[in-house]
């Protein structure tokens, strides 16, 4: 069933637009958001059907918060950002997924939160390509 | 050395004066978000000097998101929300907690986050003290 279930999995067709895909972990599909602005990471559990945290498995639940966890790890050592805000929202992509997001008082959207605030403003090519390389090193995917 | 990291702890500031105690469960403190036009928990896990997820252990990881997926699906229920929002910021607040938010298209701020926006709208003391009183029950605590 699980094998099955792995198989219709797809990334939502907004999310794909937005990000760039890093690679897979375990449990998720680890995307780069398409926006210079933050370094931001959005981690999709290859679930299909989840929308919430409580549509996973225990087992599940404990993958994604072990990949979380790292990737704030990564992504804060990474950056040197002073700090990471995670959360899973989903008011307009409906497929679970959580965001991995470093912050800190220099930039543009702090202390609030950067969902829905302003326009992204896409890496330069050679940019994404040097950033999601460095991430695969850091994050072993 | 746990029981006396456990004795030192205690709720930021701030958070306490937003907030209204509901329980503890085995590793988070439950608190009530004093706003009454969302309803809102937010969990503190009772590690003293955690600020990441990524501070605590992989057992207390594994504990944390058991307890956020307890909130969200007995919030979810209670108020017949169409979606929870979960969220670990901590850009004003550095003591790790996380937010479960219950929302829906008809709350104020749809589809944007609720961190900042606007003012709270405290809750009458009856209503309050009602709905403390069916989260205990709900969360059996």
């Amino acid at each position: 069933m699980r094998s099955m279930r792995l198989r219709t999995f797809a990334i939502n067709a907004r999310l794909a637009k937005d990000t760039i895909l890093i690679g897979d972990l375990a449990l998720s599909r680890v995307l780069l958001m398409n926006d210079a602005r933050f370094p931001w990471l959005v981690l999709v559990p290859r679930i299909d059907g989840a929308q919430e945290v409580f549509d996973l498995s225990t087992g599940d639940q404990q993958r994604l918060i072990t990949e979380t966890a790292l990737c704030a790890q990564r992504l804060k050592m990474l950056t040197s950002a002073g700090k990471i805000n995670i959360g899973a929202l989903g008011n307009l992509v409906p497929q679970l997924h959580v965001h991995v997001v470093a912050r800190g008082p220099g930039d543009d959207a702090w202390p609030g939160p950067v969902w829905g605030f302003g326009s992204p403003n896409p890496y330069p090519q050679a940019e994404a390509d040097a950033l999601v390389a460095r991430l695969r090193d850091v994050l072993d995917i």
